[in-house]
């Protein structure tokens, strides 16, 4: 199989997993499943769960457990779209070209649907299937509490929020927000493989380096898309960033600069990778996709 | 110590452990911790922490253990009244005599605070110190997670949502969302205790029957607060929920049967307790306290 394949492949088995852990039928409060299906299910790239997966299996972890794994990290993705996208945050009307939570619903269901994955990703996590071994559980949810709480991706996005209100932004500052906001999600994935395998703080370390540098250039590489494409091409609305004073990369480095940058820190992911070997090929496409996705 | 007393004891010993989990010295993101600890120290009766580490003292279990899990429960209580008062749900600018969290802050550091607060809930009780035993743990994650997912209180809040939009609610209506609402976490924090302790699925059960009852007493006097009390007196708005249409005990039982029905469930909840003779009396008093109390 090819790269995009793999790649389609985790989508669809991500999507097939979601939809069993969040049935329609029986439920307590079927507007919220709905809510909470509709923005889980059926759209996105499952990168995050991808490299988890890859991780998991160059590490030697049981496939199925990486999957479960990938799930509550996707439930995790998901839920900080959501809020993200409310009018109190980033006022988003499309998201991955359909209306944004809160437009098909309202903004309350939207909030609670966000909460109800969050709160889904450690319900997941917790239960035995995901590894017999309880404190391997405990390990992915510190590990999911931390990279994706106050001191992770929400810490991320309440300085991003804040960076707005600035009129110029330095590199320093820009690359403390971005590490929280993507780099830490980006940083369990890789992780959490490692962790499924019990491997030791070396292997997890090694795989934090590849995700720091993947998860700039993922974030560099949104910054030049939001600049290049049009709506229609990235299911998003476009041109918002800049406007809205938002700290970028392209304010930093220009968009060569931004380009030559992404390039850099994709080849020095992929030499993070080096022990594995031919193993790790996957993992080193996955870090080249992240700067030539067009979406 | 007076009942009243222990309850004071408890809700100090909530708030110094909350503070020291909640550091905002070298917090990556200060305004976000800041929103925290705005909402979750300093306030509460802590009354899920007390019957928590009530429910654990009967069956045995540490005391230290059970206040860690009574101050991730408690993150999740402070969350949900944080989302609870948003513009989007209830828009209450009033929340124990203070400015609510969106109030004092603004909407997106107040969804953000409240995102944080419920994934903190989860890596407290994913550390060692909660309980040495991984699987107690996890159980205590599952516990958790259900009874503030969507198939517990957040489905509850969306389930209360939607009833405004009706004109009448009959009683298996109202009791379907308020034990959701309100019972499930109720019901976790008595479970706990038993879960903290190793003991079998029968004790469980038993905690979770006083759970109950108790969990639809306290929502029965909130109800009667609401039309009895002055703002000042309670802290937030009162009035408010039979002028949106939500389903309220008083519109089913009218006040004096709310009252009545109210007592009942108090009885009903102590006689669960009998298997545990005096050592339970906190617990009975609890029951009393929670029709009693006047915010």
């Amino acid at each position: 199989m090819t790269f995009m394949d793999e790649l389609k492949r985790t989508a669809r088995d991500v999507d097939t997993l979601l939809d069993a852990l969040l049935p329609l039928d029986g439920a307590a409060a079927p507007r919220l499943v709905e809510a909470m299906r509709y923005s889980a299910l059926g759209q996105g790239k499952r990168l995050r769960p991808f490299l988890l997966r890859e991780s998991a299996r160059i590490h030697g972890a049981d496939d199925a457990r990486a999957l479960r794994a990938g799930a509550a990290l996707e439930c995790v993705h998901c839920y900080s779209l959501i809020h993200d996208d409310l009018p109190a945050m980033d006022d988003d009307d499309l998201r991955r070209g359909q209306p944004t939570c809160h437009k098909r619903f309202d903004e309350a269901t939207a909030i609670l649907a966000g909460d109800g994955l969050l709160t889904h990703a450690f319900f997941i996590l917790a239960a035995p299937q995901t590894h017999p071994d309880a404190a391997v559980r405990a390990e992915l949810i510190t590990g999911l509490a931390r990279d994706s709480g106050h001191e992770g991706m929400a810490g991320g996005q309440m300085l991003d929020l804040q960076a707005e209100a600035r009129a110029s932004h330095d590199e320093a500052e820009v690359l403390a927000v971005q590490n929280l906001k993507t780099g830490a999600l980006f940083g369990f994935a890789c992780e959490a493989g490692a962790i499924l395998a019990g491997r030791p703080k070396e292997d997890r370390a090694r795989m934090r380096r590849y995700a720091g540098h993947i998860g700039l250039a993922f974030q560099i590489a949104d910054d030049i898309l939001d600049v290049e494409s049009t709506p229609e091409e990235l299911g998003k609305a476009t041109g918002k960033d800049a406007g809205a004073g938002k700290a970028t990369f392209i304010d930093l480095y220009g968009l060569d600069g931004a380009r030559a940058r992404a390039r850099e820190l994709v080849e020095t992911a992929q030499e993070a990778l080096s022990p594995y070997g031919e193993e790790a090929d996957n993992l080193r496409q996955a870090a080249r996709f992240i700067i030539e996705r067009r979406k």
